[in-house]
């Protein structure tokens, strides 16, 4: 229906709104097959940062896409620090082009717990569904997937961000095979480690600072609206983590033998990160909203024309009240968060078994805004640990410490970074925004911000330019989850975005 | 040294005092490598009660042990639900004995987590080391470990509780082999379900009441006293369990994009557990200490006499306050308890993810004392989720129910028993106490109640009879937990007490 009606506002919106990219959709409607049996071979190499060797698998991989694409200057830009992870990087030089473009994304994937992804589906072995996964859910063939307007393919980097990684490159491919030049210069960057914290990023930057201009990095990462709707996001939150651990007992109890009397590390954690949040979300450690600086105009305006997706997005999702009832979610995802990723003490369920824990875990999740440290945001939780009675400490505590201190909290700082905002007013960023408005029936969304982090602050830092993001997976995505998974129509519609992009007009 | 203080004291004290079984101390000290071999092999069959096959393979391995040391009536009792594990019996009638004891132990163990074990210690791998386990330990060979005063055997069970059903073997086929008459007739009844609750022991003793009839059940399982003296036990806490899951979103989320909007079922949980204790590790659960019955002032009395071990234990244990700082180690175990067994949601360390979870899950044991009934206990739990605003389901919340509570706890009540005590001024158990007394230098300890549980209530209920303990084990045994161990000496010592009560005194 949206194409039929697009064909018969052609007539009337005249020949020059014919966007010059055009072509190329053709050509991707006739090598789906192909590209979707290329994206599955991607995807079953394991992604993990940590996991150096398929790291590498995956950035030849990627080298020799890009290659047979025709992309030029194809290399592995490697960090200072030995051992990290290189990021693929590639160009197109278009002739009389002024401009240049790097599109950015990223082939590393979150960590996986192989056990809790649902039965028949396996991080690194993709499969097609007809929809999102349940019980009764068989896979489907290319061939049937490409006819299903439902279908996804199940994952980790289905989403993210592998998707991002192919379409670009997809998008590329097929203006080329259609004899479309780009107006632009064309730089591809793709990272290997942004699901570590990109702690390496930054060498790079610095060591390939030439290499690396451009009028705007474009950073395919992340989800669309949950509206659905196309959107190009100006900003993201920072990150960082803080891990507590506490301790108790050197040796695990008997909880019949030594209940009432040993100290429960479980009970101590469940208090202390009581003390961390009020009933409503609001997170109770000193300073924690002091730093922030305050949304401009512009981006409270932008916010309101946002459509409110809050009732829609709690249906799907299963609760009828969110965390902190006085903000919506385009307004929550504007403010610093604090958030439980996991707890672990002892065992539950049927290993359960009746003891006094000797230790119990809190892996916490820290997103900033633009006025944030990371540090000074992990320092708040480490003072308010230190507020809350326990002695901290960076190692296991040793005899002298467990015999001076009553409560004993093991933190260990992951590394992170701040968030980063582009100006909404930026005038190259504008007409990236009209480029994607070509692509889509519905008008678009333009966000001051995206709820998820990426290094963005440190292109800043290293490369004094401004990113913006123009994401391309489908919301319900189970990103940085079990069942992670990509709607194949929001990968076809990816490809088409990046395309317009890449014949950017004035 | 105590050895030989003893032999300097024979002369004095005369022969009429050397007990009857003495001789057979003799064959036991020629015996320790066989019967170390032995042991070994049994340690080495897995004994969940829910590993149907182990389980039965235990049994027929301990009716062969016990046929071999020539008791009579070796048979499997099972209970009337099919499938259950069933109680290893046997009995020994002793020509003119008017005077029946029956001795109880379990051959199930706690639940596993294997990869909590140290390096080198497997639950079901037993291995001997020369103490404590600590990193540079290296095994020993069954020789050496008889030779060194603090070796110890490591896997489950290995004190809790096989310990107890091959320190009893063993002292009869001691004195049998000695030939030496026992003065009592005696009964062996070895429980295989009793870490799952004892669910079906009422069905057996029901079944065969008449076998199980008797002057007096003593039940070997727990520790001695943490001051290493023998100790007879006149009671036992109850136990019951309550699981709680705290449901949120139903899909994983990214804490990005949700974060500060989605609900965290962690920080549910750890609400909710908060506000089950104070700080001074009081239960605030209504009417949770309301059932009470009081101490008799004998009872009280015993507590006086115990030893005061608790800035001993914690030291051990490396801690420096008690949860509960009104109450000595002694004091605690005679109140009823509710401690945190487990706590799990999604993953922490290397396995962490940006996520929201989606559920939250607390195991949760509550011990009790006499005049506490476990079903009202558990009611006392869920009343306070119920009163701290969750609704409560005893399945996976439906699609309605997310749609209408904001928020929803599963809590799974498992099976319990009540505690249970013998008088102290019971007249045979005090024989059995002048028994237990007769093999130790030391002054042996009488106490009201052991912290840990026994279904002992259901002895009282199913068979009118009054149980009392005899525990064998080291106290620092890591019972139910990773690590479990038996110090070989508590093994031999223990055999000798079970021969004195064997060879009972007017």
């Amino acid at each position: 229906m949206k194409k039929f009606a697009l064909l018969l506002l052609l007539p009337i919106i005249g020949k020059a709104q014919i966007p010059s990219y055009k072509p190329a959709v053709n050509f991707i409607q006739q090598h789906k097959v192909s590209m979707l049996e290329e994206f599955m071979h991607f995807l079953a190499i394991p992604n993990i940062a940590s996991d150096k060797e398929n790291i590498l698998r995956n950035a030849n991989w990627i080298m020799a896409a890009m290659k047979q694409r025709g992309i030029n200057d194809v290399s592995l830009l490697y960090p200072k620090t030995k051992n990290a992870p290189p990021a693929v990087y590639g160009e197109v030089i278009t002739p009389g082009a002024t401009e240049t473009i790097i599109f950015y994304a990223h082939y590393d994937g979150q960590p996986v717990d192989t056990t809790k992804w649902a039965t028949g589906l396996h991080p690194f072995k993709p499969v097609l569904l007809p929809g999102i996964y349940d019980d009764n859910a068989k896979t489907i063939s290319i061939q049937e997937a490409i006819e299903h307007e439902n279908a996804r393919i199940y994952a980790r980097g289905a989403s993210d961000d592998k998707a991002g990684v192919m379409a670009i490159i997809n998008a590329y491919g097929a203006l080329k095979a259609s004899g479309i030049n780009p107006t632009v210069n064309i730089k591809f960057f793709f990272e290997g480690e942004e699901e570590a914290g990109s702690p390496h990023l930054h060498e790079i930057m610095e060591l390939y600072a030439n290499k690396l201009q451009s009028n705007m990095w474009v950073i395919c990462d992340g989800p669309l609206h949950q509206s659905g709707r196309k959107q190009v996001v100006f900003g993201v939150r920072g990150d960082t983590h803080v891990e507590v651990t506490v301790f108790a007992s050197k040796r695990p109890l008997h909880s019949g033998h030594y209940g009432n009397w040993a100290p429960n590390p479980a009970m101590q954690l469940s208090k202390l990160l009581s003390s961390m949040k009020d009933d409503n979300g609001k997170v109770l450690i000193k300073d924690f909203y002091s730093d922030i600086t305050p949304l401009l105009a512009s981006e409270k305006e932008a916010l309101r024309k946002i459509p409110n997706v809050d009732q829609q997005v709690m249906d799907e999702l299963g609760f009828i009240k969110p965390e902190n009832s006085s903000w919506s979610l385009a307004d929550a995802v504007n403010m610093p968060s604090l958030n439980i990723n996991g707890i672990q003490s002892a065992n539950v369920g049927k290993l359960a078994a009746n003891v006094i824990p000797t230790k119990a875990i809190a892996s916490i999740d820290l997103r900033l805004v633009v006025g944030n440290d990371w540090q000074k945001q992990q320092q708040k939780v480490v003072n308010h640990i230190k507020a809350q009675g326990f002695f901290v400490t960076d190692r296991e505590p040793t005899d002298e410490q467990r015999k001076k201190y009553s409560k004993i909290a093991m933190v260990a700082l992951s590394s992170g970074y701040n968030a980063q905002k582009t100006s909404m007013d930026n005038p190259f960023a504008k007409r990236i925004v009209k480029a994607v408005a070509t692509t889509s029936v519905d008008p678009i969304i333009t966000t001051p911000t995206l709820g998820g982090s990426l290094p963005l602050f440190i292109f800043e830092k290293y490369l004094n330019t401004k990113p913006i993001s123009v994401p391309i997976a489908n919301h319900d995505n189970n990103q940085h989850a079990e069942n992670e998974n990509l709607k194949l129509s929001n990968f076809w519609k990816g490809i088409e975005t990046f395309m317009s992009i890449m014949t950017l007009q004035k």
